[in-house]
């Protein structure tokens, strides 16, 4: 759990771009972010106060968050200077670089020192338990994708963000880095071990009000190779009572795989269903999420209709025409 | 990779089951299997040579293989004193133990002094690839069960004797820490991070002549909510040809999970089929193995009789009946 709210570090970033994990938290949750940091040269700018240390202090920022990616795939001495101020200044530190902060002595050393953390969230900090299977309290929903990175975390926020404009009770639960640093807290699934993936889950979305949704972020797809597992886990341990189909019609084959061809939504339904009906028999397909950043407004409206006629469910792009019909499905249920 | 051959330890087992890991090498690898070593107090015998250290260098043993489990969860100082003469006289050391030898100081300072190697199978050794996907050469057989623990390894142990009996090109390719015992080699998958659990499959099954078979060890069960994610890794890391499906008549629920039914034959088998077909079009259920511990002879020849005629497929028990039909079934592709 990372404390909150945070100063967003974008350090010498070369383009907007670069900052992505910083604007995710801007766009997501911005009363999460009370400034950002930007040093000598950096070309991304959130429009936020930009913020000394000692201001962000005051202002009541709690662990300063490193929102862009590093060039080289190293942690720079510029930018380590900065850092070991943010610790003597009292900040914790919060990073999803591939490179850990737990890996740089000097961190390590100064985080000792003056009583700070490092949170590293491609790295698990609790002990996760075995799945037990029990149904649990609450209702949960996860999307489901015909591949990898066809929109499934964004889905579930903008039904979060929808859900909490109409009063219901909802929480996005992070299953990845991105996530885990816009809200503070998650799993990050991919980096669990084999036996504890379905537990993590479990533990992620506990018991909770009869009227409360979980919005679980999806991983992978039951149809890409290389992360199937960690789907697979998710629906288990999710023991989701609605799955959100999630698609992006572009795309020309399975995402790093040139040789593997998309699944229909048909199929993708049919499998995650049935698997997903091995926790929770009462789950149902509810709704289809497109991400149709590829289209005309012409033919993502036009794709649509056909997939709504064709499938009898509701489908949206959520970043281009609103989550609206995916939660009216769930407050339907 | 474990060097072979073995000093088996049996410590002071407390009866013959204790040392199951030991019956099982005893039973599969008698080539890697040179004699055993027992304290005071051991009520186990694998009927093997009763060795001391040096009687068992001298036959030619290379790695003292903890063979039995521990009592209460650690590593007696009993069982220390022989650890230690073992490592001195050059014997490197291997266990399957929840307690690992590289977290007793006392074992890592001796190996490091002596140059020798502390296996603990429980943990990779390896940095897995994330999977691919690209087709192999060579054919993979694995075996998928309504549930966990209904004798997917001895299937596939007892699939691999059998083919090597024939003169077949095939190889036992252990994915769990007694498999890795018997064999010296493997992949612990339940301890793999979640990212790698497809590629490690990969890994361990990799390109090889067109007539050779791989007899994956399968783990866990798509039905079986805390396992899946491994059993979904397996099977598109695996590629596999050719599924076996693996029973056990006589449970009454999913082992661990006390509200969860079993799922039909029928079930499993659509269902692992189609999911293995993504990563392999021409991939095809061939058998079934059937645990009949629990049944009398008779109960046993009527129920896989049946079988043959509801399913289609030859059906056997390889403890009972021996893994015949099953490979006269992969002879047949």
């Amino acid at each position: 759990m990372i404390e909150t709210p945070y100063l967003l570090f974008l350090g010498d970033a070369p383009d907007q771009l670069a900052a992505k994990v910083a604007i995710g938290i801007k766009d997501w949750r911005p009363e999460n972010a009370v400034g950002q940091y930007r040093m000598d040269g950096c070309k991304a700018d959130l429009g936020l106060t930009d913020m000394s240390l000692t201001e962000a202090k005051e202002a009541g920022a709690k662990t300063l968050v490193i929102g862009v990616a590093n060039r080289g795939g190293v942690i720079s001495q510029e930018w380590k200077k900065v850092l070991v101020m943010a610790l003597e200044e009292g900040f914790d530190l919060a990073s999803g670089l591939h490179n850990l902060l737990r890996d740089e002595p000097d961190l390590v050393a100064v985080a000792e020192a003056t009583g700070r953390k490092l949170h590293d969230v491609r790295v698990p900090e609790v002990d996760y338990p075995i799945a037990n299977g029990i149904k649990r309290k609450g209702k949960r929903c996860l999307g489901v994708g015909t591949d990898c990175s066809v929109g499934k975390m964004y889905t579930a926020m903008a039904m979060d963000a929808e859900m909490r404009k109409r009063g219901m009770k909802s929480t996005f639960r992070a299953t990845g880095q991105t996530g885990i640093l816009i809200t503070g807290d998650g799993v990050p699934l991919d980096a669990v071990i084999a036996d504890f993936m379905a537990g993590s889950i479990e533990w992620l979305t506990p018991d909770n009000d009869d009227d409360h949704w979980d919005l679980i972020e999806g991983q992978g797809s039951l149809f890409h190779v290389s992360f199937s597992g960690v789907t697979m886990a998710l629906i288990h341990g999710g023991q989701p009572d609605a799955l959100i189909l999630c698609h992006e019609p572009t795309r020309e084959h399975m995402r790093g795989l040139p040789t593997y061809q998309l699944p229909s939504l048909e199929t993708l339904r049919d499998t995650a269903l049935a698997l997903a009906k091995v926790a929770n028999p009462d789950c149902q397909v509810v709704g289809i999420s497109v991400n149709t950043q590829h289209m005309s407004d012409e033919d993502a409206t036009a794709y649509l209709a056909k997939l709504e006629a064709d499938m009898g469910l509701p489908a949206t792009d959520p970043f281009r025409f609103g989550a609206g019909k995916l939660v009216d499905a769930l407050a339907a249920m």
